[in-house]
This record gives structure tokens, sequence and C-alpha cells, in this order.
């Protein structure tokens, strides 16, 4: 038996971005009335960065909002898209004459309603636009070439997208190099996860699925999708062996490159388990003889409450490294 | 049936020590043969700031070290204390010659060990030192004057007191200023907390208590300790009410005044429901007319993956929010 702590499970994500919104008054603020979350002081002179998706993933996306990363984020329900018009109003917010990138993770209502968003943006207002599709779930690569196959889906490397592209803007770079910018990022980065606990709806009592004692999920995805397979479970550093691998085999980064590794909670991993698992990420990674240049640990991109890890691992390079640096001052990330 | 992404129980807060200095390299550093969490780069010609206690409360106390908070923290194994040899390294290790700062959650095997680390330092090393004792949970208030009565539990006002008391640090003040603002803060703040599930201990596969489905543990303690009361399951806004009257019932703030407030996750909370939990904190202390004039909202002194919120209230002026706002850059912290 689960419960939430929610009022009407219909209202969870209205109270959640007001409290947001109260949290952090001098960062953002929530537009209700179209469905977005914005900077608390618009930017100016710099192409704007959208990016939204289903709610129960935060701090995921609204948490990412302000300097040096998004102008404006748009949530929809739980797991659900946001609506092609709230997506639509955040790109004519976000927009200060410099054009509008949109960030979207790969599922087929978040790409169905940004591309709708963009066309009407374009033909009524004749904002320039362009999109970074981000699909770094390497549980979901196809083992074909089917032209039909919905591809890798999208998870914590948009985190890295947000945070490079956003840097990058504030710099003052223009459209098209955000975009080719992004698509480097995103076509770079691959990430995988597993889950010993599924999430559980707000308001649901049971979980997403069900897991044996000595089972765990792996190649789950944020929905919680199912995985690729079950696997034992086991100790900790087992467990993201099964990650790093995998992740390791598909990159292939040099000896004596580098990587920017971001080791993610999925909702009620805590602490402890988090840091340790990102110590096994850190020998998986650097017994190669690859180095971690940069390594963000902590709960980004979630699934309401699924106990596990994802491992995401970005191939980097001066020019992404100076990016990632750069300044950000959200209610998520600040440095 | 819980499961903790774990390798050896025993090896797990070490671990996660390890993986937290590997995460943070540029803020802080994990000394193993001593116990403690130092600054990457020690501070110098200020008061020295020593906390710690319990694991299993993570990012307390190690995710505060850094400008304008901690110059160390000393974690125990989980939910026990550092021995008093841990405090005296880690208190000549935070000397810089003005002095060393004490800040204490008022828990018997803490307020021993740090007493005796105090007296090792005094007496070998001649180190000037002071304490704050931090016993801030309005759940344990005693109802008489039993002198023997361990008095109330220290719990997220720690955050604060090492908030206010690390800026006040950096900006010079001396070892006589910071425990009497120290003990300025503790006095004024209350906490309250409530758990829909409690925590489970690593490699246990049991929570600390069983609550039934129409159960809130009330009053709860960030060890497992049991709460006041049990008060019956409802919707976020009313169980967030029993947190908030009894705490303005306490500390009467006046209307027109304003709090420092702290929302704060004990888990497995996840975002929905903390900041809706904001939400609805914000709307029983404005409601009273009373200002919210900052506002913390995270899982910051947590209990494992207990699924509760706590609050915290601190009644604010002009000095204790001009400190609350000074810089910090620490692994949890930073503005």
């Amino acid at each position: 038996m689960r419960r939430s702590l929610v009022n009407d499970p219909d209202d969870l994500v209205v109270e959640a971005l007001e409290g947001l919104a109260l949290a952090h008054p001098t960062l953002v603020r929530y537009d209700a009335e179209h469905g977005f979350v914005a900077r608390a002081t618009p930017a100016r002179d710099k192409v704007g960065l959208v990016s939204g998706g289903g709610s129960g993933h935060e701090p995921l996306h609204a948490g990412f909002v302000g300097h040096g990363m998004l102008d404006v984020a748009v949530p929809g329900a739980v797991f659900a898209s946001p609506t092609a018009l709230q997506l639509y109003d955040a790109t004519r917010a976000a927009d200060a004459g410099r054009g509008v990138l949109h960030i979207v993770k790969n599922y087929t209502g978040d790409v169905i309603n940004f591309t709708v968003a963009r066309e009407l943006a374009d033909e009524d207002d004749d904002i320039a636009t362009e999109v970074v599709l981000v699909d770094d779930d390497l549980a979901t690569e196809a083992d074909d070439d089917d032209p039909d196959a919905p591809g890798r889906r999208g998870t914590a490397a948009v985190v890295a997208v947000e945070k490079i592209c956003g840097a990058a803007a504030e710099e003052g770079a223009d459209l098209g190099t955000l975009a080719e910018l992004g698509r480097r990022v995103a076509g770079r980065a691959r990430s995988m996860a597993f889950a010993i606990e599924a999430g559980t709806h707000p308001g649901d009592s049971r979980p997403a699925f069900d897991l044996e004692a000595d089972e765990v999920e792996l190649g789950v995805g944020i929905h919680g999708e199912r995985g690729r397979s079950r696997v034992p479970f086991g100790p900790a550093d087992e467990l993201v062996a099964r990650l790093v691998d995998p992740l390791l085999e598909a990159l292939r980064p040099a000896r004596g490159s580098g990587v920017i590794a971001i080791v993610n909670g999925l909702g009620s991993t805590y602490p402890l388990e988090l840091r340790a698992a990102a110590r096994a990420v850190h020998r998986g990674v650097t017994g190669r003889g690859v180095g971690v240049d940069r390594f963000l640990v902590g709960s980004y991109v979630t699934s309401l409450d699924m106990h596990g890890v994802s491992v995401t691992l970005l191939p980097s390079d001066d020019e992404l490294l100076r990016l990632w640096d750069a300044p950000v001052r959200t209610p998520a990330l600040t440095w």
C-alpha cells in the first residue's frame, strides 16, 4: 500500500507549480493562465530556450528555468505532454526577437505538440524556431533499422542539453548555432536506468509494476515503462555496472578522454544510496581509463517515487566543459 | 518488502562519503583517516564551524560544508553519534586560530561526544570553543519542568543555524558573537514533522514502524522515533495544517512580522508532493497575517527513505535575513 501526500490528485501539478513559484519568487513565476513557468525577470537580446513535457519528473523542467538554462518550461499533467497551445504560448513568451530553441525529449506526444507550436509560431507570429530532439536512453536503442520505430526515449541527457545550450544562449549564440550545439550534445550522450521499485501514480495505491524480491528492472523508462530485461537483485556496485558497462560499450570513449557524468535518482532514492552509486559509477568509468571531468549527482529527472538510478555519460571536450561550468541560477541547479 | 541500493550496509556511509567528495571535488574533501568532511580549501582567519551527527539525514551535515556554512562535518554511522575522537580531530582541523563553534543537535550521544571533544581541544590544544545546541522539535516539548527530561530534539532548524552562523563567520564575527547569534536562532526556531511511511534502515526489509492505511505519525523524529500521536490520514493541506498550526501557536509571531520557513522532505517525499506542501505552508502562515520572508523547500534533513514532511519556522529580522541571503557555496545549498 502506497500513499501520496496530495489533496485532489487532479490538482497536484498546479498546486506544486504554485509552490515552486512561492519558494523561488526571485527566479521564476508561474503563469497559471497559460500553463507555463517563466523566469521572474525575462532575459533580453538572447535566443529563448523552451522545454517541457509531462509532470512527475521534477525538478525537470521547471526547476531549470533561470539564468544560464531555460527561459520557459511547460509542464503537462503527470506523464502527459503539455498541449500545443501551451507550447505555442510559451514560445511567444520566450521570444526576445532572436528566435526560440525547443528542447524536446523524444516521446510521440511531445514531438507532435512541439511541432504544432513551432508551426503556429512561424505562421502567426513569424518567430524563428529550431528544435533539439533528446533521445539518449540506450535501453530503447533499436536492434534493426525499422524506420517506424519510435527511437530512443529522452531522459536525463536533457539536463546537459539545457545547461550547455543555456550557457551558450547567455553568451549570445544565435539560433542556428544553439541548435547545432544541442544536437551535438544530444547526439553524444547516452543514458541507462534501473529500478528496484516502480513509481506510484498520485492517488493510486500500487506501483506501476511489481518486482519480485530478487528482481531489478533494467532499462526502465521515466514513465514507468518496463525495461529491457529483469536482472537479479544484488549489491549496488553490480547493479551500477549493468548501467555503466553498456554505456561505455556504446560510446567507446578513448582512454585518456573524459566524460560529463550524471548520476540521477529516480525519485525515492535517498542521498546515501545515490552517493554510493556515484562512487561506483566513478570507479567504473575511471577503471576504463576514462576521466570523469564533471560529475552531477542528485535527483534531477525523476519518475514520481521510483526507487532507482539512471546514469548518463556525455563525452566531453573543452567547449562543452566551458559551457557546463558557466554560471547557472535556477531553482534546481545553481553554481 | 523494502530493498536498499547498497553493497554491504556496514560500508554504506563510507562509500557515500567517498561519492560525495568525488561529486564535489572543488568544494569538499573526505578525510577517511579521521572520519570527517572538510572544505577542499580551508578557510583562513575566521572562526571554524563544525557540526556532525548520525548519518541517514543527508544532505545534512556534510552537504553543508563550504563557503558560507560549515568548515568541517562529522558523520557517525547511520543514526549514531560520531565519536568524541572524530569530533576532536574535526575541531583541530577547523581551527584557524580564532576558535571553533560546535553546532549540535540535541541528542544525548551527540551532546556528550561534542562536550568531550571540546574538553580535549581546550586541554591539549588550547583551542577556544563554544557550542550552540539546536533543539527545535516542538513535538518533544516537555509538558512540565522535569529537570531530567532530554528536552526538545534537534531537527531541521540546524540548517538555519549553520547558514546564518556560517555567513556571520565569513564576515569575521568572533566566537562569542557567533555563539550568541546561533543561540538566538536556535532559541527562536521551532519544527514539527509527520510521516506517512517510516524510513527503512539500509539492509532491513521493514520500516522502523508500521502505519495503518488510515494513520499518519504526527510529531515523528528523524531517527524513526515515534511521534506524539497518530492522526487520521487525509488531504495534504489538512496534514500540513497539523504542523503549521501548533508552530504558530507556539511561536505566536505578530501580524505583519515575517518568518524564514523551511519545508523539508524526509527522504522519499518527491518534489510534486513537497512543492504542494510548501504551497499549503505558505497559505497557512500568510493566512495568519505573517509573511514568509524566505522559503527553503527541499529535502535537507532526511531520515533515510522516510515519506513525510517537516516544517520549520524561524521568526526573522533584518540581521537574520541579511545573513540568510549571504552567498553560500556547498554541495547541497548554493546561492
